[in-house]
């Protein structure tokens, strides 16, 4: 049994995109579409969610992640209440329980939850009562499901389909839970060859496993690809063992319009943000006619709005 | 004259449980009654508040108890704000004065107030202008009477009746605005016997003035009780001199499974959350068959509810 | 060209009030007039910016001009998002521009920016797409434009016309970005006579060229004033060597009954809040018959209604 699912094999939960069908994937990727006219017009709302009561429950800081959410949430006429959580005070698991405990005895309709812990959402969403759905916006290393697809949904809109793609996810893919979701999510889709691309400390031992064919240099790995994937260089990363200097790793993993011209002709650059200009990506790239970082942000708000949508309505 | 009641006795503010009529707790009780049902709706919205301004003036963080009254606000269409301020800055009642004054030019409705020191929603409330009606959300040790309400709500709800009740309050009812409020809104319902349980030093000098019957030991004070009701225990006290240990603590006044078969079979159990699970209270009973915790927390919507309709509409 | 103007001369963006015509400032006053029964209604909203995204982005943090905004565009039904960035993790116009470009891409319809640095809000404007408005909350030492607004609204008010008023800014001029718009909007509006009062210290060197009259002392400056506008003294400045004393400075240069009595009977008093009691104001006057700061606290939520209104609309 798939914890994300109904017993009729609807969408509960969206906790991560492993394991979720090619159809489900498809149906929130629709679904989005029909969302996108949404931010266009004169009045951004639809009453679909109205009444309904969702908590953004913050156990780790995201300005930028809450937002969109809240956007979303409010776009669909939803109640939103904000809840920044230190973990210094809820470390236990117990404690994480108690707060969910409280909530949804409030009647809460949807928890949206971020928590620096891997498999935080997963814990939450196997306590709290049937007619609560959880949405994970992010644990630890783990899972960045809404990212995933969102990218999905931009990569759809400008090559039209999966098939028949080439697509490289450059990085830090060892510490990042949105490479996880992507790679996921791109084999579900059917995308014949995902590549990774980065230096050997910053990929996982045995990413192979994935599906993924792994690369060590721009030169190889770019070649041929349709669709190029930065991932962001976490801060703290830079000052660590496992990276001479950001200088350097610009110099070979940051991605340049030299080092692009390695891809196809009409390959499109994407980044989940914040980007680190000039350590990850180049501005003259990141601002380029290939970008489409912007869209990406865009889309995020209608596949939030239409993941909400589903999970409300199942 | 009671600084809470219009002349014609009307519920203007709410600032303690002591002193208002039975007529007022239980107009009170009634309209939460009433509004039980939004919870459960499809649509978690009631339009009374529409256009109202409802201002979350917390000069002590609590997101939990901001969060029950933002859920309550939005649940009754008002528009709310939040505002967390340090106390640092506003040490000096001229400047929380001039705070209330500003926020009242901005034609506030109505205040939730929050704050360490005890007295500061009185103080409020005989500043602010005669339109304005001002909750308090608790003031140092002084009263939390939203908290009292809801207890004495779950109470109707699982007891029918208060006149003839044998409630207990356990723990450290010296440090506790929220024993307070209990006590006072207990005796106004008629209860006929209200007993404290507690060590000497976590209980106040004379507190039998308020018409209680104390206890030092759980094996004397929970015999007899329909109703046991735990306080919590600030982490503070553990480490301060008035204690031995949380251990200590928990094997003379945590409430066990052992202890609870003391009072009635049917006896409920209560917290106002949240819980320090070992400490004052063993799991195996929070989250047992005769725990009312998480009910104590919806009713506590539904209640506030009540509060803020009756003031704006009084 | 005006950057804050369309080529049609209407106003799309509010970033200072230096050069804005006196058409614009009229059309302003005007239409919070339009707004002020708004605050008086049972229903304190109207539907004018429903669906729309506001976003405050708040690079300083400020509870109180936050809640303005807030509440203005709550009552005009927009759906409101609040962001406090740290200045830290955005020392670099190029991670401001991206968090704006981000919220842009998110569909939203207006910025209002409070922002340490001078020029931040021209910044932002001249870099985000046609169709979003930027209103400038205060930027360093630079412009506050909606409070030189609600100061005129007020003075027209009470005075009814500008072209026969003596206008005295009382304080530190040096570091007050009140002052810089009060005084651009009370030389546009036609006020014959405007003067600053304060130590050499606090005044900056060449202010007479902004057509002002420079006094050093409140026995010469106060004489025949129909206004006084008093400027809060930053408590940093207290502390430097710019002043000797908070209770020297009081002595020569807070407003007391008796300096008030300089001015003309009927003088009006304004301050824009936060007052230090005792320092740049005392009580009896801040409280006094003269006093119209709550007033002015009122009109402020009018004039911002106005200004979001006319900016969505034009």
């Amino acid at each position: 049994m798939n914890p994300q699912l109904t017993e009729d094999g609807k969408l509960h939960h969206l906790l991560t995109l492993d394991g979720l069908p090619r159809a489900i994937l498809t149906q929130i990727l629709d679904t989005a579409e029909s969302f996108m006219d949404v931010g266009e017009r004169e009045v951004k709302k639809v009453p679909l969610l109205r009444g309904k009561s969702i908590f953004n429950l913050f156990f780790e800081p995201s300005t930028r992640t809450r937002t969109t959410f809240e956007i979303a949430a409010k776009r669909l006429s939803a109640d939103v209440v904000n809840l920044n959580i230190s973990t210094s005070s809820q470390s236990k698991g117990e404690a994480i329980l108690d707060t969910v405990d409280n909530l949804s005895a409030m009647h809460a309709d949807m928890f949206i939850v971020r928590h620096s812990q891997s498999g935080a959402a997963h814990f939450i969403a196997r306590h709290v009562a049937p007619h609560i759905s959880v949405v994970n916006a992010g644990d630890g290393r783990h899972a960045h499901p809404t990212q995933g697809l969102l990218d999905m949904f931009t990569i759809r809109r400008y090559k039209g389909a999966f098939h028949n793609l080439r697509v490289a996810i450059v990085g830090d893919v060892l510490h990042s839970r949105v490479a996880r979701s992507q790679i996921h999510a791109l084999t579900t889709l059917g995308v014949p060859e995902v590549r990774v691309i980065g230096p050997k400390t910053l990929l996982p031992v045995g990413i192979e496993q994935m599906g993924v064919k792994v690369f060590h240099t721009m030169e190889a790995g770019l070649k041929g690809c349709d669709v190029v994937i930065m991932l962001r260089l976490q801060n703290e990363r830079m000052k660590s063992a496992r990276l001479p200097s950001a200088q350097e790793y610009f110099k070979f993993f940051g991605l340049t319009s030299e080092k692009l011209a390695l891809a196809k002709p009409d390959a499109i650059v994407m980044h989940p943000g914040p980007m680190n200009r000039g350590v990850e990506i180049d501005s003259a790239v990141a601002d380029g006619p290939q970008s489409v970082i912007l869209p990406q942000v865009t889309y995020g708000i209608a596949v939030r709005m239409a993941v909400m949508a589903l999970l409300a309505g199942n």
